[in-house]
Parts: C-alpha cells; sequence; structure tokens
C-alpha cells in the first residue's frame, strides 16, 4: 500500500532534518524540495558546522536542487520548511521562482513577515502554504533555545 | 608612493569583477569585501555559470569572507558592492553582521529597497553608504541589457 504523500508526509521529512540539525547542535531547522512527489534535495541549518551565518536550511536546499535538475528555477518544485523562512530565505525563494512554499511554525524573532514588506516578498506565481506540523517544530526550536540556556 | 585606499578605490575594484561578469555573458554586478584595508573576498554574479539564480555576486563574496576569516561574523568587514543589494542579498548581509556596506547604482526593479520595509534590513549595527560610482555601475547595467534586446 503506498502511503499517501500529503503536506503533512513532506513535513515529516523536513521535520527529519531539522532533528538532525538539533542532534549536530545546529538551529534545528529542515528544508527539503519536492517535484514531482520525488525529494529532490534535502538539507539541514548548518551555519556553525561551516562557520557560515548564511548556511540556512532553504539555502543549502536551493542550491541541491539548483544541481540535482540542472536548472536555475525550479517553478514545478516545492520546499518545505520546518520554520517561516527569514528575509534572505525569503529572498532566495523569490529568484528560484519555486512553484510552491510550505512552512511549519512561525518566527516572530527573524521571519520575513516582521519586516512589514508593502510587496509579497516571493514570485507572483509562488503558492504559500503556512502552519502544517507547525506545533512540532515549534516545539524542536523551544528544545533547543532551553537547552542553551 | 602609496595609492589612497579610499571607497572609490575599492569601489573600482568591484567594478572590475563587474566587468569580468559582463565578459562571461552574466548580469553585471561585482563586489568585494574589505578588512585592515586587505581585500578579503573578490567575486562576481554566477547565475548562468552555476545555473543557480541565488549566485548573486555579494552571496559568494560573503562565503568566500567566512571561508577566508574562519568566522561566521564579519563585524570589521566593508563590503563594496556595484548594484544595491536585493532583498536574498540584504538579508545575507544582515546575518554576517557585516560592518559597513557600500554601494553603487540604485536597483529600482530589484533593490531592497522597493519592498517598502518598515524595519531596517541589515544588523543595526552596519552602517550603509550609498551611491559610490554609481554611474559606472549604471552605465555597465545598462549597456549589458542594451546588448541583449
Amino acid at each position: 500500500m503506498d502511503v499517501l504523500k500529503d503536506d503533512t508526509y513532506f513535513m515529516r521529512k523536513a521535520l527529519e532534518q531539522a532533528e538532525l540539525a538539533f542532534e549536530a547542535d545546529e538551529v534545528p531547522v529542515g528544508a527539503i524540495i519536492v517535484q514531482n512527489d520525488e525529494i529532490i534535495a534535502r538539507a539541514y541549518n548548518q551555519v556553525e558546522l561551516l562557520k557560515d551565518a548564511t548556511a540556512h536550511a532553504e539555502i543549502i536546499a536551493l542550491t541541491t536542487a539548483f544541481a540535482a535538475m540542472g536548472a536555475k528555477y525550479l517553478p514545478d518544485a516545492t520546499l518545505y520548511v520546518t520554520l517561516e523562512p527569514c528575509l534572505m530565505c525569503a529572498g532566495a525563494l523569490y529568484w528560484s521562482k519555486i512553484g510552491r512554499i510550505v512552512y511549519g511554525a512561525s518566527d516572530e524573532k527573524n521571519g520575513y513577515s516582521r519586516y512589514g514588506l508593502e510587496q509579497y516578498p516571493f514570485h507572483p506565481k509562488t503558492i504559500l502554504t503556512k502552519g502544517v506540523l507547525a506545533d512540532e517544530a515549534a516545539f524542536l526550536m523551544k528544545s533547543f533555545f532551553k537547552s542553551k540556556r
């Protein structure tokens, strides 16, 4: 019997990436990129490992997906990310022309929406879905920062 | 006699990068990162070469500088870029905590300021200077897009 590959299914895969980040002592954010029900990129935040403040899960996933597809745009792909993208990642997703973005928890501190943008930051054709498995993603974040105190 | 290493001097180095982009048939934007009057990173837009819509000059320069310094923040560095950063690059510069940003020409189409941000997108400690050798940078851009028509 085939597993139903819906948004919850794919967000669980992104959460698995976030858990890998947690285990590696990185801020636990995970992302995957899916096209035709196949995962073409998996990534988690690697700011500490790479000593690169821009090495967010979404950026690494995008670069991996561009390489996997040999294409500089991803109009038929969907990004699943456990946390609301920051301004940088929102901008990167704009350039990618990605077909759809699904994110989990909101990020009141660093999410793009805190900047009060007058304009939709993504490509006009990009569809946005919020709040999928948000509690799980937020719980991971809270546990991480609690462990740091 | 030492050459005076002022903003114009360093912006000329960024313009040289933009010219390399032009010759490589890439949108002609160049960037360099300077610390203690030394250039620690040079980059130009490589979207076509890398088939990566996020391979902007600033992003490549930042990644190079993080590697050069073995540090994930660049509070004592200055980025010189020939064109106003886009939203993605503004966000990346925020995360880098770079000390200063100097840009050349404004970018009415894709510059971060077109988004009507309510909040300064860079790190609060980052100093911003605009318009250095703006005409030269704008001329390169106009020549490039004219050649594409």
